[in-house]
């Protein structure tokens, strides 16, 4: 196995795998970043040196998803947990809002909206423990909603939407933490949308918000907390306080390191690939199965159990041993789940397989 | 100039200057942290390793500032001005609180506190740009105040208390920021100490609370966002959601750093030896001026001044010239700042003095 500096394949839904280049940079920069005599750790946010390290992030990330001129990025913190309650306190006009949960992360977000409206599950797919997309062609988006919510691609669960609901006309919010610059997407065709960096983009404390302009407001309640409105971060283009800067930095590097590669259709390429070597040998082996409908897989993240509880977390402890390593599944789901984002390597996916082929042969 | 890797001596306010030992250590582990096979930015928060990383920060921390075990150590995100809003939410149950406004960041959370109660400026420094510590031994607290609320170390303006207030049997609420770590303190005088960690301790983005437990309270306005109560952190030992994890990392070998060096007491020392080095130089100096009445001095940060516009400018773009970084003044009080945290050598202060002296020489 041709694996640097004795690294393992890390299957880790989040904080996860990043490109080997991109870290090897950052070990290079660490003692002195481009000559500036210091770490991007030490340098002031205020700095030139730092401000040509966000713009060029930003650029990069504009060029990589074509985001319009009417968006707004921002780089924030809090994590997906705090847009929970961001995204009603800045989104609710009328105080409705839809929402389809698909997920545990999408179940969250919606309970903790029910503190600012009246906020409608339009769609769920928890019947099934959230193993498919529902239907989202013809939902009773309701008349007055400021918006509909979903979480794209559902980290625990592995399901992904392959096509975004019919919002009728109705802002589209979406959670896209775990499927962020996997593939190409059409901007424009959602009013906002956020990620953690953790899962495909850099190290955690990172929150990306991409917002439509016209969506920023300042009328908000006045018990808002300052750094809870989008508008204060937007108008100071991400430096209204001390911005997480080190991951910042890593974004970027991530970034190019993506458009080096050749942007997001050659990512989505490589991403098909890998996820379609693991489905095609999971749908034949004897052993192994995807808990997850066919129309509705995750190319990120792929749930698999034995339907054997001990041969499961045999599984995971050989696995374990043999250097692929993370690879146990969300307690809710039990088995396994791989996740197999951008910075996992073609040849990690196909040396899982390998050694899957092997553990079935001398299990069965 | 004994200075590795052509590193500059970065006097930044911060984000600042880091032990160069513990950059080193990070660079090293980059690619494969302790024989894990990833680096930490690649690990799940919920695995053993970084159970390990986050468990041994905290215990090292308690260690350092002898920690009562009836207080909580959270590692959070969002900065001082997230907690500008959540000291006020979480603490507010009179609806009354104290403010003592000795520089903009007191200001700013005095200013933000008054969206949620009666808050009160109880006294402030504003009169002589915040030059000085108010009298803090007989004010008018409150009576039915829930908290005193104080800035220990105010950065811009260069400033410190070296007495706290007498807050009368109030609770004391302090933004340590910039003082976190420079010196031993007596933790069971505060109910609740924060300190963004970009100015001592690590890269921005991770935010410390230390928060005496019978403060934690449940029955917050309806409306407050689940990130923004203390409980929520507290409940889950900082992993509530995914925390800045590699900030936590680098936090955590700057604990060890301190514990190596001989704690909080050597440090003080080391600290106090070198603002005396500069504050000797700026009281004898004709041509430089430090800013601050002498009983109100802080040992972290120092502004001065020529009395010269032209002069400062000069001498600033000489001294970066000379490899001395980031010795800007702030705009609202001008002239030139030296930030001297816990990482800047001794010798990086001698050294300033030297190219002030030759400075003044030359252009008096």
């Amino acid at each position: 196995m041709a694996r640097n500096y004795n690294r393992v394949y890390n299957f880790s839904a989040g904080p996860a795998v990043l490109p080997e280049e991109v870290l090897k940079q950052a070990a290079d920069d660490m003692m002195n970043y481009n000559n500036s005599g210091m770490s991007v750790m030490e340098m002031s946010h205020r700095s030139k040196t730092f401000d040509e390290i966000i713009k060029t992030a930003e650029q990069d990330l504009r060029d990589l998803l074509n985001i319009p001129d009417n968006y707004k990025v921002l780089f924030m913190q809090g994590g997906a947990h705090l847009q929970f309650s961001m995204v009603p306190i800045n989104l609710l006009k009328n105080g409705v809002a839809d929402y389809i949960v698909t997920g545990q992360w999408a179940k969250k977000a919606y309970i903790e909206a029910q503190k600012y409206g009246k906020i409608n599950k339009i769609a769920s797919s928890e019947d099934k423990t959230f193993s498919y997309i529902p239907d989202c062609s013809d939902l009773p988006i309701s008349e007055d909603a400021d918006y509909v919510y979903i979480c794209e691609n559902n980290t625990i669960y592995g399901t992904k939407f392959h096509k975004l609901p019919d919002t009728k006309g109705k802002i589209l919010v979406a959670d896209v933490s775990s499927c962020f610059l996997s593939e190409p997407i059409d901007v424009t065709k959602y009013g906002l949308l956020y990620a953690g960096v953790q899962k495909n983009v850099g190290p955690a404390g990172v929150q990306i918000i991409i917002i439509r302009e016209d969506l920023i407001r300042e009328d908000l309640p006045e018990w808002c907390p300052t750094m809870l409105k989008y508008k204060t971060h937007a108008d100071n283009d991400s430096l209204y306080n001390t911005p997480p800067a080190y991951g910042i930095y890593i974004c970027g590097l991530v970034f190019k390191w993506l458009k080096k590669l050749g942007g997001l259709e050659k990512m989505k390429e490589i991403n098909e690939n890998k996820a379609k070597i693991l489905y095609d040998f999971l749908d034949n082996s004897k052993m192994f199965k995807s808990t997850v409908e066919k129309g509705s897989r995750s190319i990120m993240n792929v749930p698999f159990v034995t339907g054997n509880e001990d041969l499961d977390k045999k599984f995971i402890e050989e696995a374990k041993k043999a250097g692929f390593i993370q690879l146990k599944g969300h307690r809710t789901v039990g088995g396994m789940r791989a996740s197999i984002y951008n910075a996992m390597p073609t040849e990690g996916v196909i040396e899982l397989v390998e050694f899957m082929k092997n553990f079935e042969k001398e299990n069965m």
